[in-house]
């Protein structure tokens, strides 16, 4: 089956769907994007993706393109399109097409607007949730703002890529503090030896995951103790779990970072419950 | 007259002209660029904005989508199609069209190329050339990998826009250590009042311009002294003169930095002979 895209106003084959190479998100990396877990066909914690879109759109002073309301029914007609049951979506927003000047173009020229929707194989992720992934650490070399979550991902890239380069799957960023900031495109999570799960503040240096948002939810629920606070790669080599957390990955079990075994080297307990929980707690459209 | 732009192979209208969505220049910022001026229909310095494009391909490792005997009749073939006497010629490759993720995707993947070109208005330039430019400074924020001319702009966007926000032409960037690197999308330089001609160094901080490599020619021809060193807004505050340098606007007098204007708040003579000298040395293609 081919995959559906929604570009501007229509839905097309993702071979097809394109955006003229003046759009902005294209030149400058003028733009922001959200991506939705979809479980049973529906989008998890829609309503907290769309309040982060919104504050992206208001910092960078882009236009809300439609109303949320019809960016709902356009997102759902994407995921119905292309019958996806478990997967995500892919929103994306840029400041439009102008000719190529720095500054922002006339408030005249209206936001892009693009989705997509990829099913992912449950089966897979839940085997690589069972062995854990590996992390290496890079020096954090994005800019401040990355509580926007723009499109100006290429430090990301070369992160990712560096750790797939080395053998792992996801890189986390040291900050020049010497302290963990986040993951190339996830939340950075350790848990001490005496059961506390330690994640940074969202006031600096990380984009507020919602997937981090809710893991804290359930973390009260079931009642672990965490702390918000900043935390080192070397207290990370010796805590008793590390794991990340993303839209797409929900809670993923770390077992290796820079080459340390973490704990006994296997998924963690707190790691595995928090995973097997988590949908309990998230808001399904 | 519709513009002609160059993508991957074919010329078409600017307005047809279109990459994917899953171009990863659009997801990921991940791609580069080049702005070579036209003068006469002709372009400029065109060796070495194929060097440095080369090496920014290098630096992401992203292969080169064709040889630079191709590229060169490819942008000769835009600026003709455009009827270009007096303007730029835009160059932007990316890694490619792939389904999204952060690592790099296969190497069968192949880089897109994008090529469009512009008329400019040379008597509308040369009158601002006369008047000056205002400039603003910004706290320096993008990714310590400024040497490399990737399309990761979005910072730079916001920095222009909030020169034009205060009523200025261009921002600054000021680094932690309180000097200028460069602005948004131009070299930044000063004279002192003993007549020597300052810019920092391309060692850290600023983008290598190619713009700025000439005009270190034609200031040892015109036996101009040059000071490749840090400089701080209050030094240049003080400054005799001030002016940016570009392939769009080759060498622009700045006459105030945030209110301060600068020598008699008029283009100074230094800069004057440089713009008008600045041809004679760069090689026409």
């Amino acid at each position: 089956m081919s995959r559906i895209a929604y570009v501007n106003g229509h839905y097309q084959n993702l071979r097809d769907a394109a955006v003229n190479v003046e759009d902005r998100g294209y030149q400058f990396a003028d733009g922001i994007y959200e991506v939705c877990e979809i479980i049973g066909g529906r989008m998890v914690d829609f309503p907290r993706h769309m309040a982060r879109m919104q504050r992206s759109l208001r910092e960078l002073r882009i236009a809300e393109a439609m109303p949320l309301a019809s960016l709902k029914i356009v997102m759902e007609e994407v995921v119905r399109r292309n019958r996806i049951d478990y997967g995500i979506v892919y929103l994306q927003i840029s400041r439009g097409v102008a000719h190529r000047d720095h500054g922002f173009p006339s408030p005249e020229v209206k936001p892009s607007v693009v989705v997509t929707a990829k099913s992912l194989n449950l089966a897979k992720n839940q085997a690589t949730a069972e062995r854990g992934i590996k992390v290496i650490t890079t020096a954090e070399n994005r800019w401040p703002r990355v509580d926007i979550k723009t499109v100006c991902l290429l430090p990301n890239v070369l992160a990712r890529q560096e750790a797939r380069d080395k053998g792992a799957y996801e890189a986390w960023y040291v900050d020049a503090g010497g302290f963990v900031t986040e993951g190339a495109s996830c939340n950075a999570w350790i848990v001490t030896k005496d059961g506390k799960v330690v994640t940074r503040t969202a006031a600096s240096g990380i984009l507020a995951g919602i997937t981090r948002a809710v893991l804290i939810n359930v973390l009260e629920a079931m009642q672990l103790k965490l702390e918000e606070r900043n935390f080192t790669p070397d207290e990370a080599y010796h805590a008793a779990e590390a794991f990340v957390s993303s839209a797409s990955q929900i809670v993923m079990p770390v077992v290796s970072i820079d080459g340390h075994a973490i704990g006994d080297g296997k998924p963690g307990g707190i790691a595995k419950r928090l995973r097997a929980e988590f949908h309990r707690f998230a808001a399904i459209s």
